[in-house]
């Protein structure tokens, strides 16, 4: 029995995907909470593309998340700094390619209990870490910090098993020139001097944390040296993006548990590489009945993308990580978008670049929530 | 009856994929030549990936043209400026996403005819127009030009009918500040002054003479205004590649003929968007007999891509027209280059950006080269 | 006497030029309120250099604008959406180089005329136009709006004569695929189907309306043909910069008047071209007492830059309009901040890129606030 | 006495500034051959400004090399592969901002030695090191084959004291994902697996060898954990170029020496930083009489640009480090340009990127070759 320490029923958890014309546009969010579909009190994590570069200097994400702030300021009673305190705002910049601007929005409610129990339906649970010093930043701390508040997400969402876990979505901090330079300053020593490369750092301790709390990868088997280096060591389940406009990581756990009222259902798979498809399109048929249509049922696929480390994808040589024009996580981002919207038909996906650690070198973890029809 | 102003035989057309580490890697031809696979003479047209930006003042499509220039001077017995009006060199610049590099080579030789006749199979052509002012591009004169350099080429090709012509590959000029400004000097006035805009105007006008030629759109139909702007005008079979390089037209014609001796086929459909991976499935089912595997079969894929001209994908926002740091063209490559990829399952694919007037508004026509198997 | 309509007393301008940490960071704007030196009811306008890429998708500016609107709808008692009809908001994308991002606030009050008159000192004042249809855009509505509200601002500002005019700052709106595809839907045409190159249009139309309200372009000079055309039609005064967050044009005059009380005079040149040094220290040296630092009295450059429109800076070839990896006003922005912090020794310098009809082709306007020492 | 081992006459160096069209244009350089103003043989070093992205993708570096090869190729009787090891071809991408491409072509010659000795006059030698392994990139065996490799030249330039080396001009490898993973897969450790970080490493090391053999710097004051780190360690000489085009260092070395009989000296200053145009203004004042003008003597600027380090320029912050779109070395080569533009009056100058250990943190070396009136 989920949620056994909240007493006013069992949780309903509605996931609504509203397209935007730019990082501070709401007008879609107000349009639900006008027609009663949503109720802001309810929001409890926001998942949002947006249409920056995804990289460092990306002030799209910090624009949607402040746009938020002063939204639900109101609504909340607090001020807007206090917002991303109550909510969990994850702001994935990056929309290359067909990749449509959206925020996904999940609100959760307490209900009476069903007459009959409906079986495992979608709950969701948020954390967030204390802030990190620069030098922690893809070192020992994030890991262990990191997997103490997946943990305690999981008890949020109320999900006890580690295999009902479909889903961690993590906002982790990078490395600004002046965070490294006042690092440098202290006599302490930041993992890379790179903005750039200190995102992907951010990222991969941050996955670490997950496969550990979810017992995906044994913690003593993860060391200092293994963050970016040992590829062996994944989630199948996370999903880390990083930004300049937090200090701490934010955490979403996104699962299944008895009992739940929620009218959806969530279901993950690995791509094994950025063109595969056929992962994503087994993953839906094994969710789906079969006469059912992906359009009617799906929500949102939840994916990662990266450049494949190696330089080659299928044995062939990308030229991804030597582009000076354009970010690796761009190409990724734009490639998997497209794959992932030829599969379902539509390009409002959320798919957020650099899987290090997240699914296998070159692959990442993809998520599908779906509507389950009355 | 094809080639009948060729009495050495029937043609038989040699097509290789050959990958290479950088614009100017020819060691893999080099050991084609060495192992006997391919004979320098015979070679009759290069369409080449090279992995430049694709746009303005990508010169790895005038580094790679150069290179083959003067890797074919010796082997053709005269100049290296002397080999590109022999030789039909496309350098298609942009690898955006999983994209491999790579050089799919034509050579053209004539046998004696098989003693049964084998059915359609796989011819090429290859035509020149004259060079073009800098106020001709993107009007009248190219789409004329054009168009007689098309018919020009079937007849090189060997094909009677346009229903045979299942790709017409056009390499064709674009505007520098300073062929504006010269223009400008003459009192002379250029479709546009942007450069990058130019390199639309062009492939429009040229893709427009193409669909003259094959009897796709009725010359009289296609009037100044038309160009860039009446979207329902356009080629299924035409790809046009803009450079730096060069001031005319290069046409290649790929088509099949009753009678040629050549162990390929050729077939072509039309992608409606950017997305649209089921028109390809679609079109490599009915090419092969069920059981062949398309790895087997397939050599290469010849597409356009191209962000949709009116914003919006299946409806949804899309962001590649407002994008100031990566242009519009480096986007829609990387994407269908991942759909394709997802379909085919390897990335050294023939993707050109900027499809106007080539295919649907936002979509693009693609043809499959497939070996026949003995 | 300026400012006869207001009968408070004579105008007291003071300007502050601020540092920030991100588009959003009025921190500094906070410190001086709390410290009594600045009144937020006071402020009249604002001109920001953000640190996005300046061109379409720079929401930057938008997020600086909007922060302004958060920060001072409290002190003006109004929704943040009124804000920006109070004060003139005017933020300028692209730090290029080393520019560093600021906000250069503008504060009039109105105080008991002093002792002694003082002779000409600084006066502002600020107008807006209506809304500009998509096809107004780079026309003869924006000018002559354009030309009508800088009257207006002229006038609000106290300023009579037109020789007292030494900048007119306009912030000015540009075409986006939506806003393209919604004006061919009503069968308008806009100029351009481009957004980055509706930018240019924009900011030249504008600029024209600022010559012809100043008297440096007879009006009916001034054709549809002259935009982004005759060069030699330009205001010595004019800043226009574009931007996807408003839909009219926002202006902003600074000159002088008798008897305003402000601590400050402003002057202006024009550079010649991209380098040209030394037409802005001789305007330094002009408006200086010799023996006086210009580190001391300097509070703020105000200047335009733009790549040569004949591709070439004193003969020589530049490359900067065939770039397609990097926008030329982004090259621009870089160059001619250099140029300036090097004259002056300081890096927080307002300098805009696109000057089209704004100085000299390849050249622009350049003014100076400095302050008067007591 | 220089040349001591050249029994053929004394040096004399011809330079000649040479504007392009392109990477691979070399008009200009056959113009001045048939004017017998220049003589192929005589080529002992070219510097090259490419108008690439200057970082890992940039094959105009490799287009432009690659033409010089074929172009001297026939001259000195060699294949075009030989033509590098005869000659220094150092081509450095990038030519953001004003900076306009060309070629400079230093030309020597043995001539009996003139009746009068002129004084100190410039000289120059070239010599080439080994191949690097990826691992050895940025560390002590570039740095000691590059102190090596500088006394080589300096022995065949003819200058005996280091105090007479004026500048020092290095080409340097850089690591790509190919080269990484193959030293991965050989178990060895790249010292980043960052390409564009790869280039600061190798540009590092090199200088560290040029201030090693100069001695700025003691050797065994070098460890491997100065390299990026210390920057209190630097030459004043060096400027460090790397490209994907080669896997050892060239090194040219520019100074002067008694009784050569060039007609060019060379001086040399220091940058502050990136706004320091004042140190080159002295530097000339210095060494030109006080009625010459600048644009008769000077040949050509030779200087290194970087952005600050530190996120500061003269206490404000700049954006280059944060700036994912547009990387750092390209924003400091458009302002240094701009700056010494601004000085000499022209913009075919050679400003290189990332000036690491070249000159203090965040400034660069700078050389002016000057014309020696009759």
């Amino acid at each position: 029995m989920p949620n056994q320490d909240k007493q006013r029923g069992v949780q309903q958890v509605d996931v609504h995907r509203i397209p935007c014309s730019g990082p501070g546009d709401l007008s879609g969010v107000q349009a639900l909470l006008d027609q009663g579909v949503l109720r802001a009190t309810d929001i409890v994590a926001v998942m949002g593309k947006t249409e920056g570069n995804g990289c460092v200097n990306d002030f799209t994400r910090d624009f949607a998340a402040t746009a938020w702030c002063h939204f639900l300021a109101p609504h909340l009673d607090c001020t807007p700094a206090e917002v991303a305190q109550q909510v969990a705002l994850v702001m994935s910049g990056g929309t290359e390619g067909v990749l449509s601007p959206h925020f996904t929005v999940f609100a959760r409610r307490w209900v009476p209990a069903p007459a009959a129990p409906p079986g495992k339906r979608l709950v969701v649970g948020i954390a967030h870490t204390r802030d990190f010093l620069p030098e922690e930043i893809g070192g020992a701390a994030q890991i262990d910090c990191t997997a103490a508040a997946v943990q305690e997400a999981m008890q949020d969402a109320g999900i006890a098993d580690a295999a009902d876990v479909h889903f961690v979505q993590i906002k982790c901090p990078l490395l600004t020139a002046a965070k490294v330079s006042a690092a440098l300053g202290r006599g302490a020593t930041p993992i890379t001097h790179d903005s750039y490369e200190s995102m992907g750092y951010s990222r991969g301790a941050s996955a670490l944390g997950v496969a550990a709390a979810l017992g995906e990868v044994a913690r003593d088997a993860i060391t200092h040296a293994s963050v970016l280096a040992d590829w062996s060591l994944y989630s199948a389940c996370a999903s880390a993006s990083a930004g300049i406009e937090l200090e701490g990581n934010v955490v979403i756990v996104l699962g299944e548990a008895e009992g739940a009222a929620s009218p959806y259902r969530i279901a993950h798979t690995v791509m094994q590489d950025a063109i595969d498809g056929d992962s994503v399109r087994q993953m839906l048929q094994g969710a789906l009945d079969s006469n059912e249509a992906v359009t009617q049922r799906l929500v949102n696929l939840l994916a990662k993308a990266e450049a494949s480390p190696n330089g080659a994808v299928r044995g062939a040589r990308h030229t991804m990580l030597n582009d000076s024009d354009i970010n690796a996580t761009r190409h990724a981002r734009a490639v998997v978008g497209g794959v992932l919207a030829s599969v379902v038909g539509h390009t409002a996906l959320y798919v957020s670049g650099g899987a290090e650690h997240q699914g296998p070198a070159g692959g990442g973890p993809v998520a599908a929530i779906l509507r389950v029809l009355p």
